[in-house]
């Protein structure tokens, strides 16, 4: 199959940021683009070759977008399902594959096949609704006691869709729909593994990466790579990841977010079946970036190489509270003069709090000054308007 | 000054590879930009803001399209230059400025430039057309001696326009243009440095590079990051490269063409002010691509860093000799199975002999180990029709 500059037709469902940096790759490997995007200001509206607007969510409009591709592949999980099931059906390649998003857009069903897959994982307990749980916590019907972790099952993001539940009342203002509740897990370090894996079945992973999350906003603040953890820790880390991306038997970039306990036992937490926050360091550490696997991944190419050059931490770039509307990126001339910095603009004009309006990558030899400089980063700049 | 995701608008004189590239960046920092070229095919015509099909040589044309915009750059040199002075004059902010490109854009003017300047470069003499050299030639009025080498004074790029005068029968064919006569340099080596500065006069240069050139097209064949050359040597190429940068008064990228002489002197060949062949490995082996650095320089924002992370080589993809029409990239999916393995592909759908349709780079923390990958990437890939 010729891909480069080509009659080959590549389309990605979801026109954010992560498709945005899919097409620099793309438009380095020449590969023609179809997006679809509801909004009329999706980032990848430039870049692509073809935009569409229209609801991923709705079954025809989907359906119809995926007629255009040979390949179709997706930048957020929250598309129609039902649609890629027919196009699968009648021959088209989707990958990641619907039957395994099916697996991941709900995070019930999630969770429960980690439990059948014997996949290291929180204990939890489903609930049709936050009714049933707030009962089963009061009747004593539940193993999960309080404090734990609310999680809706589907339509949930960056921290929306989850909650920390201290005392019975957190549950009031919850939206009563499909939930999960799961133990809390003491843990030492929030960790991920990137996992990109071919039709072909060859496989490789990213380098571990350590998270630290915003206190409130429950959005990762850092992501550090390689993570400051034992080897040991670091290898059965990416044995779980490998084992869950071949039970999924997923194509494409997998990112397996973890726990790593107390006692060193790493248990998965969730996975995204697409690029990630924890892999946005590859773009300047890395080889081979997490994107351009992707492409290479979903199109049976050959994979890149995974390892890094130097240390790299990535700041995510997030509206500050107290201000909405035009954005304003204050002292980035600031940050641009430091070594090894690289600011990433995802383009969206109007900011908001806890917004993603884009992140900053920090490269360096030495991991004890990027951690410093990530610092600095973090103190200086600001996304106000 | 805002220019992030902002109305500030950035115009890009040129739609080619070049243009491209630094549409990368402008992507990654969501710049506003505008794009001028003559070709309805030009591959930057998707991934910049506007796109605006028209002769980049037509007063109106260039001068109009500067009213549109805030800052004005340029990615090929034969644009013009009249319109750009009148824009220059108006107020409009223009790198490099147009009394920089007067002094390049003719070679023969650019020569001069070097000798009034104590730039040291290969001598040559200059002649109204080739009959005014054939007849100095003949007449034994030059001090320029068989062999040496014709240049025409302008509009030649990429080996058109250079020729080695072996014979007096090999001005036959020549075209009857201004032009100059340069000694031929016996040289052990091609090197260039890329110089970037910025109009606040911040300053920096790139690691010195060694240039392979293919014997017949005169178009580089590898590009050597860093140059295989004593450190002493390498000091002295830099500081003629920036003594260049500042005689030029240049802002943005200057790439200074230098060779090497059998007893280590170093003369200036010829400089491009734009990003460079001689540069295109700096978007994997470099901190900063001279791409981002040509960007934060015209806009006056702090240069990045220009160290390596890793050794870079450069292969030139151009179209396999007896094949023109629709391209295809033999065995491009065996060099992306070898580690550290990037091509890009510029977006022509058309091959012909000797085109540069893209180009590969090689990045390995070993040179020595680049090196061999480089060769068999040059002994692997082939651009057929």
């Amino acid at each position: 199959m010729n891909y480069f500059s080509s009659n080959f037709k590549l389309g990605i469902l979801g026109g954010g940021q992560l498709g945005k940096m899919m097409l620099f790759d793309t438009r380095k490997f020449d590969i023609q683009t179809y997006i679809l995007d509801p909004s009329d200001e999706a980032p990848c509206k430039i870049a692509c070759n073809h935009f569409f607007q229209g609801s991923l969510m709705d079954f025809d409009t989907v359906y119809n977008f995926g007629k255009l591709v040979d390949v179709l592949t997706f930048e957020i999980e929250l598309v129609n399902l039902e649609a890629l099931e027919k196009l699968e059906n009648e021959g088209l390649k989707i990958y990641p594959s619907p039957k395994t998003l099916k697996l991941i857009q709900n995070k019930g069903i999630q969770k429960e096949f980690y439990a059948q897959n014997n996949i290291p994982t929180a204990p939890f307990e489903k609930y049709a609704d936050v009714q049933n749980l707030k009962s089963a916590i009061l009747n004593q019907n539940s193993s999960i006691k309080i404090p734990f972790v609310w999680k809706c099952t589907q339509f949930g993001y960056d921290g929306n869709g989850v909650k920390v539940v201290r005392a019975i009342e957190d549950l009031e203002n919850l939206p009563n729909v499909e939930c999960i509740a799961e133990e809390m897990v003491a843990f030492k370090n929030e960790l991920a593994v990137i996992v990109v894996r071919n039709p072909s079945g060859e496989v490789k992973t990213y380098p571990v990466v350590e998270m630290e999350f915003h206190p409130e906003a429950n959005q990762v603040e850092y992501v550090i790579c390689p993570a400051r953890i034992e080897d040991k820790v670091a290898q059965k880390a990416k044995k779980i990841a490998l084992n869950v991306s071949e039970k999924f038997n997923h194509v494409g970039l997998l990112a397996v977010e973890m726990f790593q306990t107390q006692n060193d036992e790493i248990l998965v937490n969730e996975v995204a079946p697409r690029p990630h926050n924890s892999g946005h360091h590859t773009i300047e550490a890395s080889y081979t970036s997490q994107f351009e696997n992707h492409i290479r991944a979903i199109l049976d190419l050959p994979l890149g190489n995974t390892n890094s050059k130097v240390a790299g931490i990535m700041v995510n770039l997030v509206g500050a509270e107290g201000f909405s509307g035009d954005v304003i990126y204050e002292n980035i001339e600031k940050i641009l003069a430091i070594n090894g910095v690289t600011p990433h603009i995802y383009g969206k004009r109007e900011t908001r709090p806890f917004r993603k309006m884009g992140h900053v990558t920090i490269v360096n030899e030495n991991m004890t000054e990027a951690r410093k400089i990530a610092e600095e980063v973090k103190n200086s700049i600001r996304v106000i308007a």
